[in-house]
């Protein structure tokens, strides 16, 4: 069966959005592109050392955000995802922004980590190349952020986000717009600096082919071709030869430089420094362009989660192996938790299944900060999946991972001041119960507790003879009903006979 | 050659002074004791919810802790090792505190975590105990935390440490004094659920002898003994008995109780409880009195750093193996972060050689943070410094090795709040050159800067021939010096012909 999927890439120099048609080919699913709309919106200019993305910058994302959502009238959320890339994960302002952002497009935006957009970066560029034996180098160089991956057929091996953009380049090095060499040997020290520490690690690895995806790329690839100074691709001896000629000129001379797009006028010089840099440092040879990049990157990975090759998923498992966790442990919590939480009943009519799936692997993972230590490890826990790379998780995924686990035992006054809606406080209720019934690392025979929701009332309902043959599980529960007492969930014991 | 060691045990209920001399037997260093104090002080008695160590037990603290000074008089700051325990890592005065006691006892006073307490109570126990092929349950009710411990010979297996004791528990169940059946069987419900997690590893892992170390122990194996409520040791039957004779009595009736000693009485019911929970949940059969215990371990471990077998060498090469630490770069850091450090000369006449170790055994785990997250891994880095279970090392320690990985690279203004010592930054700055010059993960023909101090100015010398070479690195300690330009040290860059 067809369907469409659509994918909006909220970039530091661009917004894009893609619409693509799902073919299953002989059991194998293809995403075709019907519809690319690709807007210049600039959203880290300006942007000095408060981090704080300027209101002018504002206007013009949440001008392209409403086109955008005309364009995805009578979409259903599931079929829909918006990624935000660096500017929006460094903006102090997120929280004043995100919001408006959200309500001009319609969908919910999520912001991703670096190592996740490298990752769908890969897995973009990966599916619209033909197959290939060959170890692949891509490069995208993006408004804010700049990620570089070694893979092999749809496999990553190296995954990097560094903090160095055309636009903040842009700021740092050319902010008047005015090229002279100086500028340009700082600009591209300042970006070797920032591949220094990778560099080694990705010639060891190698590879035979090398693609630059962003709007840098193609971008140098149609000037050095139109004005020859290089006969296919990117080459250091081409962009050398442009160098020279963007010094001469003093500036973009867009009527005289032939291939310059207009919106990529502004920020060419700081995207030539940070892939000179690049083959310097790497030692690249000769680059084509990759098409697909981030979008289309987006557009695979919601497939994946339709079928059973959730990201997330082979995440949690790693996560799970690399800490050590005791999985017959988590398993006996991740069980009770999921059967307790479907005794509430549904909870987000917009999010039926979401929460869910995150509480189970919250569940899964709440014991990994024991391998930093048993003292505190809930907040270990909870440091660890709000900081880890974890491959198709947004951050604010990780943030609710977060959330539960460093909840699931101790008191909650440390939560106190965390605005969160009803159903994650119910969830980390459900995780903090099984956590305390299967605190004997037992399986039970059966549930004893049963969990009934009336409006904003959560009774633990516990039969009386069962209570009295285990008096540390009595005593856990009236201290868990305690607890509550001054949370946003009215929790209530039921002791009945 | 014999000499003489001294601990300093600053627990919840007293306080311990332990001198030793060392004699070599057969190349074997053992340790006999040849003075002991010990001293009620009831510190975590009246500390309530706001964790404050009241007034009045500042002032008992610090009159026993003059008195130690006087017995210390003469020994060197390297023979004498005291450490904190339960009360002084919980308490919220504790920058009110501690530098009143380092004054009273005119040594400095380490807070250790819960883990490393337990540790050195069992190496404590051990080393007073014949060597034996059997594994040996150790349990430690101390005043505010209580240590169970499983190992064999002087190996540890399990160790854990545990929020209760019998100050707290007396406060929270029997803040009056009087014992009834219902205070005693809360008091065991809430001891016995936080042995509950730990139980079923414990039994799994299994014993052939029990100890109980801490004055809790040895009053109860008195009392029942005199008592004839058991033949020898602590059995449950045993404190069966003394329970209902204490909830008959309705108090620790000290004239008709024999076996009582005074200091005891007040923390007799909470002891009990504790110690009941433990033989239920544990399912102890038996349980008989080990010596030496928290003071002894601390001599023992003070012995070993001055041979080869520094516990802290130890867990430094567990954590670097257990988050997969590039061996060769955590030595090439090593190594140029130590040539610096030695270039400015002697640091603090006091402390002559512990930030040197310290700086070193930073250098070679600031990578550890990876294994989290590349971005701002060295925030993991210092994180996990910070919190991890590290056996040897004291909090201070640990503060330390935390303090120079957080400042190892990137940004100093997040600092910029931190008061340390010269010294500290001195070694902050050794580390991240050293990281500067080890970027490219390779070896060096040799150092190409020099460090030298004058007053509080440090100049990093460089060649200009050898820095035209290589502006990367050039760039770099540019940037570097005015990163330190708004912090405490004044960090110049001289290059030279």
């Amino acid at each position: 069966m067809d369907h469409l999927l659509a994918a909006v890439d909220l970039g530091s120099n661009s917004f894009r959005l893609s619409i693509g048609r799902v073919v299953i080919n002989n059991g194998q699913a293809q995403i075709y592109a019907i519809d690319r709309l690709n807007e210049s919106v600039r959203l880290a200019a300006g942007m000095g050392a408060d981090k704080r993305i300027s209101p002018d910058a504002i206007e013009r994302a949440i001008t392209i955000l409403k086109r955008f959502n005309e364009r995805l009238q009578g979409f259903h959320p599931n079929r829909v995802r918006a990624v935000a890339t660096n500017t929006f994960r460094v903006a102090c302002n997120l929280s004043e922004v995100l919001p408006k952002a959200e309500a001009a497009l319609g969908f919910p935006i999520e912001v991703i980590s670096g190592h996740e957009e490298a990752r769908l970066i890969f897995s973009g560029i990966s599916n619209e190349l033909p197959p290939s034996e060959h170890r692949r180098l891509m490069i995208d160089i993006g408004g804010g952020s700049t990620e570089v991956i070694i893979g092999k057929g749809l496999k990553p091996q190296l995954l990097s986000s560094l903090y160095m953009g055309c636009v903040s380049f842009t700021d740092k090095f050319f902010d008047d717009g005015r090229i002279t060499e100086e500028r340009m040997n700082k600009a591209i020290l300042a970006a070797r600096r920032e591949l220094e520490g990778i560099a080694r690690q990705y010639k060891k690895t190698g590879w035979q082919e090398a693609y630059g995806s962003s709007g840098t790329a193609k971008g140098l690839i149609a000037i050095l071709e139109e004005n020859n100074y290089s006969a296919k691709g990117i080459t250091l001896q081409g962009m050398e030869a442009l160098k020279k000629r963007l010094i001469h000129d003093g500036k973009v001379d867009m009527d005289k430089l032939a291939g310059v797009k207009p919106h990529r006028a502004p920020v060419l010089a700081a995207g030539l420094a940070i892939m000179m840099a690049a083959f310097q440092e790497l030692k690249i040879k000769n680059m084509l362009a990759g098409e697909g990049a981030l979008r289309v990157g987006v557009l695979y990975d919601m497939l994946g989660r339709d079928s059973e090759q959730d990201q997330r998923l082979l995440t949690v498992q790693q996560l799970s192996k690399r800490y050590h966790v005791d999985a017959r442990q988590a398993q006996r919590v991740e069980r009770t938790t999921e059967v307790l939480f479907k005794q509430l009943g549904p909870h987000d009519p917009n999010d039926p299944d979401q929460i869910e799936r995150l509480l189970e692997w919250a569940a899964e993972l709440h014991e990994i900060g024991l391998s930093i230590a048993h003292t505190d490890y809930h907040k270990h826990t909870a440091y660890i999946l709000e900081y880890a790379d974890m491959p198709g998780f947004s951050k604010d995924e990780q943030t609710l991972l977060s959330f539960l686990t460093l909840g699931h035992q101790g008191r909650l006054s440390k939560l106190k001041r965390f605005e969160a809606p009803t159903s994650w406080w119910c969830a980390m209720l459900c995780l903090r119960l099984a956590v305390i019934l299967m605190r004997r690392r037992e399986d039970l025979d059966e549930l004893p507790v049963r969990l009934v929701r009336k409006n904003n009332e959560l009774m633990i309902n516990a039969p009386k003879k069962w209570l009295e043959r285990h008096p540390l599980t009595e005593y856990s529960l009236q201290t868990e009903q305690a607890e509550w007492e001054k949370m946003p969930l009215d929790v209530i014991l039921n002791v009945h006979d």
